[in-house]
């Protein structure tokens, strides 16, 4: 069964070494996490699932990887400086901050029960910043509240340096970040947190944007099914009951996590409001969504077509997907406690092999035996040739011990070099999800490897 | 040749996709740059390679990934922020900012010529944040401006977290941040840059911490000559005039850049400074560094001996590199310019197709003939299945100017579809470097990419 609460999987994660508190040792920083030696192993597997998926393996979609820092100007015509806030509530009498909106009970201090509150004011919820030598406290930047802006800033010079035609999308891999008043359920909102977004553009004229939005919908669902290996059952669509200004359509994606489901990716129809509020010249185009007056791009953002000549500022599909989120519903998903009989239990990491962490440990039955050492080191090079991701070689000699940590962290194959093997050249592969152990030449691994992570 | 100066360079840069100003359509802003399509592939390569070396192909590092804001606390202790600052002159005639210590003239603005300047301040290179609904103005975390730091306070949680013996190590990649006065020379001083720093803990009863140093300078420096591709003569190492008070040594590998050799990695032997900074309970510890006295931390980040019972702080030896110079390197190097004869040139990336931003180019003769453009996309589905990179269709019809982009971004092959193809099933593989054409069967185009690649 599946982590029954969040707490379970807050504790494997610190103590197998996945994701710790930020800043810890100081005392910590709500709502940022550090990624240890497992989790940046997952991480990176997952973002290269979805660059793969998105990137290499479609020929409409080039990748991105704009500052985290940038201009007020980009977050003022995006509309964020003004509107990208949320009511935040003091309590007069103990100074808690609540976020109003979140509040059960609006009139009262959620945490020494005062109904002596401040009137709620907005929260900028970008962190601003001086860059440069600068006058004392003059704001000039921003860190970056979400990876989409910085694309669309990006659309003229991706034009100019590359050939592509509409329909084309770019990618980003990043960090964004947001002040939240109050971060909640460890990495699931984070105040500084990954995206994986997508932009994708189109003529309307060409491509019907809802169509191409709902064809987005699919793959991405897809991706979560067939990528990540989470059942269809575990997502549901969750169209947007309040849309924003420009959006023609939005949806999420959510996953059922143990306190219900959440949102772990969006996909939004944002018409032309974003190409359409960062170009020069608004009023040369026909812009359909209400933008802010723009005085101050340098850039005009629209596209001409080759063959008609038609020139108009493109529509974007939007997907972005949370890569914490995506490693935290992998996590949910995988998590396992297996009941093995006789008062004895094991939790296991169920994920998909290519998303593990390590691909193999090798494991010599004895500690600090020469001959199975340097046996263990010939198959580890073997595997590395692989290039498969980590494979490692636990020497401690405690062989259940060794079994239940990789169980823990996903390893999908453990393989142990006994003393039978000096002589018959065989290993023992044990199965991670069944347990079930087999004997094979040793000169089959790397073969049986590779089967199993594709 | 290589490029003749930096102009080369950065021209070539935005016109390929590689690297774009930051927030460009408003006026840009100074040491901040974003990557476009072939430049993320080219950073994701180099990033890539070095995992690989330093954490898959090792059995005694590990990576990790912490967060960009961290505690206030963090950045105390570490000494950056009393010290890590630069000296800065205004000048009170035209208000120019300058950083005195890299003036030609430390008495005249390098801007109006005027001689009356203020007498230079300490100006913090960290970016401050308040995070959370802290007091207005309350600064509570920092930008980290180095990944280290965020390693060392996460020893602890590795130990507990993992079966890991010292000698080991940790690895971070990850973005920084550093205020320059005046940031310089392309992507070479950014403010916002990408580090990839491996922090290497050591008993230094049981390993000598000057051998471990000079053993990690050679396999630093073979890391840029084998696994990066570029000579050994372009390379120095370049001993510190003046070590930093922690320092028991350091030295930087310098790259010969068009202006110079300047520091593309620094490796130093940092003692017990940093654990020693970090850890509660100084006093428990022999530490030989000089520390701040830490009252804050609530952890000991010391090491327990399992043989022999010792506790101490384990000293620390650092490799660090810079990602965008690394890249900025691998460009340098690669960029040729060649006469080819009768008045024509061309200009190609001449880099190790490992770190091409497209590996392969598959090019129908004539543009939109779908029985050409069919088996393009076989071919394509074929190599994609390799996992090696991108792979991409040129269907403009251009040929001449397909070569000539793809010299430009170096691509190591182009495949050439022609109307022969479809009788004989061969191709045309042309070869970057040599320009040289020769006619393969189809069904041999993947092991001939997959050869290259290697």
């Amino acid at each position: 069964m599946p982590a029954k609460n969040m707490n379970d999987l807050v504790s494997l994660c610190k103590r197998r070494g996945f994701v710790f508190p930020g800043s810890e040792i100081y005392g910590g920083m709500q709502g940022l996490y550090d990624y240890g030696p497992n989790g940046v192993e997952l991480m990176r597997n997952i973002r290269e699932a979805w660059w793969r998926a998105m990137v290499y393996q479609r020929d409409d979609v080039d990748g991105l990887e704009a500052a985290l820092i940038s201009s007020r100007l980009l977050w003022k015509y995006s509309g964020h400086e003004a509107g990208f806030s949320d009511p935040l509530v003091v309590c007069k009498k103990c100074g808690n901050r609540m976020r109003q909106d979140n509040m059960k009970d609006p009139t009262k201090c959620e945490k020494c029960g005062a109904s002596d509150l401040t009137a709620p004011r907005d929260y900028q919820l970008m962190m601003a910043l001086s860059v440069g030598a600068v006058a004392e406290g003059e704001i000039n930047a921003y860190l970056r509240p979400e990876t989409a802006t910085t694309t669309y800033t990006n659309f003229r010079n991706v034009l100019d340096s590359t050939s592509r035609k509409l329909p084309f999308g770019l990618v980003q891999i990043g960090k964004a970040f947001r002040n939240e008043i109050a971060p909640r359920n460890f990495i699931f909102r984070m105040r500084e947190f990954e995206q994986a977004e997508l932009q994708y553009f189109i003529n309307p004229k060409e491509t019907d944007d809802m169509k191409c939005w709902d064809e987005w919908k699919q793959t991405r669902l897809d991706w979560w099914v067939k990528v990540l290996g989470i059942p269809k059952e575990n997502f549901r669509f969750k169209p947007h009951e309040k849309l924003a200004h420009y959006a023609k359509a939005a949806v999420d994606i959510e996953y059922k996590f143990p306190d219900g489901f959440e949102e772990v990716e969006g996909i939004h129809n944002r018409q032309d409001f974003d190409l359409g509020s960062h170009t020069k010249a608004q009023s040369e185009f026909k812009i359909e969504a209400k933008t802010l007056d723009n005085k101050d791009s340098t850039t005009k953002l629209n596209y001409v077509d080759a063959q008609t000549g038609e020139s108009f500022i493109p529509f974007v599909i939007e997907a972005a997907m949370g890569v914490g989120r995506a490693m935290l519903a992998v996590l949910d998903h995988a998590y396992t406690e297996e009941d093995l009989g006789e008062g004895n239990s094991r939790i296991v990491l169920k994920m998909k092999p290519l998303l593990s962490p390590i691909k193999a440990a090798i494991i010599p039955l004895a500690r600090n035996v020469p001959e199975l050492l340097s046996l263990a080191e010939k198959i580890e090079k073997d595997l590395r040739e692989l290039n498969l991701g980590r494979i490692v070689i636990e020497n401690s000699g405690n062989i259940g011990k060794n079994y239940r940590r990789h169980d823990e962290i996903g390893t999908p194959v453990c393989i142990t070099v006994d003393h039978q093997t000096l002589e018959d050249n065989m290993v023992t592969l044990r199965d991670r999800d069944t347990m079930k152990q087999t004997r094979v030449a040793v000169s089959e691994v790397p073969a049986k490897l590779k089967e199993l992570i594709k």
